[in-house]
């Protein structure tokens, strides 16, 4: 439990000053896509949750496969994380109310009103980090 | 042509000031892992290129599936390009030499001389960009 929990907080540590990740999602066809997302959390138990439109091709797409890559990628401060894990659509308003932020307007105008907004919340499989350049061998988060 | 020329030049001016992209592969299981890498050249048929240990984990994943995504983002500026494609493996000593840049030397450092090194040619065969938060609607890079 110890570890477990220094691994989320190592974790928040790196992804907290990046914030958008590029979410992978794997097409029907094999293709795999991304998008930038907005994170919202990173819970305690290790899940990382954004907000979507239910209605979406990246929905579509987890619904169909699960896995997705998250990465976290910020050249000039040479900072880089991968996460490896599993997303799910969640609708859960109280949720939602929890974690809604004014900045979300910019792809929800309706907001909270909007009838197909839902949550995303991707199950932290396997995390990598690369801190600078010179280091040839990445480490680890183990979730 | 002439289109297709044009496609490759406005992703050429997307990517050229963030270089570094997270490279995404399927492993066997179906997990998806990423990692950083420098790209070396954007050349005009729509290829990306990059070095490559020859028995990276990345080359293994590659040749299970050739699927691979590259995303490029800076999140201070707001830029965030994801590219599909198909990676393979390419062993060609003159178009490493062409290739070669000192600053591949964190990752190799014997160079040249590395008997293992090799390249990855991504076909690009989809893009898509985002140039501010504002914009909901991406934009379309078809090669
Ligand atoms: C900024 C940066 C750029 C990198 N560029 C490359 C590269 O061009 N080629 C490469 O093989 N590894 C590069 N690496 C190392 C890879 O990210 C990775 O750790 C290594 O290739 C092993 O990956 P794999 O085990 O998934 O195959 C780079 C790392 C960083 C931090």
């Amino acid at each position: 439990m110890e570890r477990q929990l220094s691994s989320v907080e190592k974790l928040k540590e790196k992804i907290e000053e990046i914030k958008v990740a590029m979410m992978v999602t794997v097409e029907p066809n094999g293709a795999l896509r991304s998008r930038p997302m907005a994170t919202r959390l990173l819970d305690a138990e290790g899940n990382l949750w954004f907000f979507t439109n239910e209605f979406s091709g990246k929905v579509n797409e987890i619904m169909n496969d699960h896995d997705v890559n998250l990465s976290y990628s910020h050249p000039d401060k040479q900072k880089y994380v991968s996460i490896s894990g599993k997303a799910n659509l969640i609708v859960d308003k109280e949720k939602m109310k929890q974690l809604w932020n004014p900045i979300l307007k910019a792809w929800f105008p309706d907001g909270l009103e909007d009838p197909n907004l839902a949550l995303l919340k991707v199950r932290i499989i396997h995390g990598e980090y690369w801190d600078d350049t010179a280091s040839k061998v990445s480490q680890f988060v183990k979730i």
